[in-house]
């Protein structure tokens, strides 16, 4: 099986991340590169570490250069997916790592991102309860945000057993990459090295009602998410520390084997028993570490999860729900070994 | 006026900043320098950085080296002070960079740090309500801790306002100096840089209890307090990220207000109206960068504050404290002027 | 074919990135693992990012343990290799990280490393001239050390070609896992971080007898070489910059042209036309990426290489030429695709 | 004697480490602050570490503006100082800290940088024989480039007693503000993290003749200079390693009186006899840290030298100069003592 994929926005960090995967995927072929403003250029002005790409040239991103493609991944600036996925016709997979089909509510999605909600298509974060029958099959696909994903697996297992109230505290302490190839002074490595800094404070951070939506559809109920983003001087990787009061009576045993149940068959989680996640051991990988505790002092459940942003946080999610998507074994192409020190 | 001071524990990074500080203390003579298993070696090779005292040798840390000093700066273990402070005699300040007299509660000291409590000495936080009467005319000092500095100047306002209920989250970025100069696997540059990592989570550090204290002592009730630390690829810096629920009624008017008035005429701590503090912009100086919202969606009130750990988290709090203690201006030798980018 | 492979020393860094390369090789099975002082500990406490290997135990560094593999791969201080491999037997492949085998003349190593001199092995370093001849069906091998592989890739064109003249200066900005997992207090990320320094200066870094050995068996003569090692903030990662007087009439038509030649079929070695190499563009790979020039004003051609310590540095080329003495094609588990940004 | 002085370019980096080192220093008064595109923002969202400055209003680069000042400090891109110090007038003190009048030969200035050659200033390295008769009572002071002052002052001892011959070879790593806040993805913090690159390789970076010039003005001879530039993840600093072939009989004893007696009285040029200089040890100090020595196997003398880029190697650099030219101790308002670790 050749499976032929075009990916749109190939220059950007999401786009050189599917492409490294791509890379190493036994059953794809890569065929159309597009971007914007940088067509016409080679894939090595962008993507250095690419070396057997290096010499394609991008194709600018139109419905033209991204048909007769059996998938596309779209990692383009959020409102330009709907109009593409249109065009491309419903037998083709398009994978959108942006997040224009992420939010079910309408209402939701104007508040955060303004303008007219695309739609909702299947929400590529497997490890959800009822997330695999959706991703069977579908022709359609958003891929979560990286901080919905690591916020999400944290809690998810507290929620579906019942084990916390509604009431979440995260901060994610997130590497640059997150922000894309932005030329914005605050990413400079002149600033950012040495530097950690909040940004989105205070619930205005787009991807706070995603992380609500998860919660909520595994509780059962509306979850209050208070969401802190904070960056620090590194490339990639999610820190998540995420918490909520505990009901009565749930103590670290039931904490831990809620957990254990609930990611026992995951081949991309991986709960520590001892020691805490540090971001490092996830590197380019498509693993998420995690640990519970619970602090009866303060009541609360206290989960961290660590994650790479690039890879599990988007380009990992992406090719893992294209496998289960094409019936394809779930962990094709994709390892839980990171890249350490 | 010229104050003679030593310092014990001169090898370390407490140490060096306090030298580094009292370098440019236009008051203060410096004499002897000890150090544990340093003793006997030149400072220069622990403190390169320190040009102006290159060449002194390292006593041992003793009474004897220590006496005839009018002020003794102690950057020891825990469990070290209290035994030398006895000795040193009432005339001489001793102001403790250690943990041994900061916790009210013998119970909490035991719990904690264990052994016994070796008692209170007045608290090093000037800007926390009572604290400047106390330090003025001690003898006897306890410096607070780097990760409760951060928290409780985040969050006393709203509390000595009434504006938030006691059941506080807290999560703070740390860089690796707040760890010593310790040799352990874990603080080795090539773990470190590149990751972030969670540790001491579920209320298990020991720096929790004194936050709750502090926070506890302005609110004039119990506090509750979930604290986890995280390690970031960064040598010196804590951005902390703590929120409470807030009471019915209160909105960013009335948070705004109440940090206002509280920090109005605080020489070192600068709220922010627009961006959000960035620990490298307070980096060796003694600032706090600090800026509170209200987050209606979740009910929380949400501050974020950035310090040097070394400077405001330390040693700054040391020379500070020290300055009121002899009645000197409170600012002289600190700088609000931090080292960027 | 099931190559069944040990690892002594797989607690450490090149321990650590030879399982990492071993695990995504498809020809091999992961037999011992074997360490000194952390004997009896679970890999995941040394190696968090071996996923699939957390639960292997270290066993003791012995001959029994390391017997009845098709490759043992050692991964040792300097000095431990000659007596296992004697142990092992002629017809194990041994594959020594350790510097014990690399020079050829034994009072060049009493000179450097001190003792009497082990002998030397095949070098695998297959780039080089005739060095894969000796590799092939060979039983023992010496991997380079990281300096030398980037030294000597950047400048051997240039004496085959007969560029340039045997006097040549070589500074290499290297990261922290160079040096390994020892506790020494420079190595501490506090101290590293936002930190370029200098070691080894003036021609006493072990590496440089090492490179003039290379390019003497190169250019066929005796070659002078000033080398300094440069720390810099990050865990991985060489960059070198070599350079050497050129010939009369020797310009960058030439220098390019003979690069070209001797590198056109090096699955591994990748010329850059444009931009310079980073080493970001490296990491986990086992490319280099290389770009020379000739500098006329001061009648210098420069090389600049770039590469990841240890993958190509030492991992890599140990899989690499385990590789070749087996039979196997030379790329097999390797790749030349960098985890970036 | 309160000396009133302007800076022109306050929103850059250089322009806010002049604003950092006047803020302490004792004779100064700080008043216009000017820019191009940020005029009219406050200082705060540019320099938000500047506390004492942070409501300053940026007024636009003009005559009128930087107007009545006693000293003008310039901190702009090149050739835009040659006009504004016309208009100046001859009493007013210029200090510019771009390259425009720091080459002596024209041909020179039109090759490295294009346009007419502006005249050459009284150069703003003290510690160059000759330098300071010429600085003091000067009016226009061209202040070094960051990467000659390292190469400088790491071998013009040895020029100066005839150690060595006219032949160097420099690699200097720096850190990313050397770059300033230009708004290139090769300096954002995804891509500088992590990795180390080369640039302007091959004699091509402007601050090679001026290397060259200086070296040639001690030696009394035209000296040759290969010149490498190599980004490092890190914010501030230059460690340059530079070397150059010893004459006969040069010995470490020789090199060390050399650089003994040339750097003796020398307020800000610190010898180390054991221990290799290291760039976090200079940090937002003006000291540079130098070690010298000869490696006798490759026939070079080597010396390496440490300092901050924006203090020593630019900021400081101008305000030793203003000292020297209004007759103030030289030292004023300069520290040795970095901000470390």
């Amino acid at each position: 099986m050749t499976i032929r994929i075009a990916v749109a926005g190939a220059s950007g960090y999401a786009g050189g991340e599917l492409l490294r995967l791509l890379l190493g995927h036994p059953e794809v072929e890569i065929g159309a590169l597009t971007a914007g403003g940088s067509a016409g250029s080679r894939l090595a002005e962008h993507q250095p570490h690419l070396l057997p790409l290096a010499d394609r040239v991008l194709a600018e991103t139109t419905t033209d250069t991204l048909a007769g493609h059996d998938v596309v991944f779209l990692a383009l600036p959020h409102g330009h997916s709907a109009a593409i996925a249109a065009e491309l016709g419903p037998d083709t997979l398009v994978v959108d790592c942006g997040a224009d089909h992420r939010l079910t509510d309408a209402g939701d999605w104007t508040r955060w991102y303004g303008g007219e909600h695309a739609g909702t298509w299947p929400y590529g974060l497997p490890e959800l309860p009822g997330a695999r029958a959706a991703l069977a099959d579908a022709k359609r696909i958003a891929v979560p945000g990286c901080y919905p994903t690591g916020a999400t697996l944290a809690l998810a297992p507290a929620f579906a057993a019942g084990l916390v109230e509604p009431d979440v505290t995260v901060v994610s302490v997130s590497g640059t990459s997150g922000a894309g190839r932005s030329l914005k002074p605050h990413l400079l490595g002149s600033e950012v090295m040495g530097s950690a800094s909040a940004y989105g404070v205070g619930g205005t951070h787009r991807h706070t009602p995603e992380i609500a939506q998860n919660l909520g559809l595994v509780a059962g109920e509306r979850v209050r998410v208070s969401f802190t983003p904070v960056l620090a001087p590194m490339s990639r990787g999610i820190l998540t520390t995420a918490s909520a009061p505990v009901r009565p009576g749930v103590d670290i045993e039931a904490a831990t084997a809620a957990y254990r149940k609930a990611y026992a068959d995951e081949p991309f989680l991986h709960l520590l028993d001892d020691g805490w996640p540090a971001t490092a051991a996830t590197l380019g990988s498509n693993a998420v570490h995690l640990r519970v505790v619970v602090d009866a002092d303060a009541g609360r459940l206290v989960a961290v999860a660590a994650l790479d942003n690039l890879t599990k946080g988007t380009a990992g999610a992406a090719v893992q729900s294209m496998n289960i998507a094409l019936g394809l074994p779930e962990t094709t192409g994709l390892s839980t070994v990171g890249v350490a020190p």
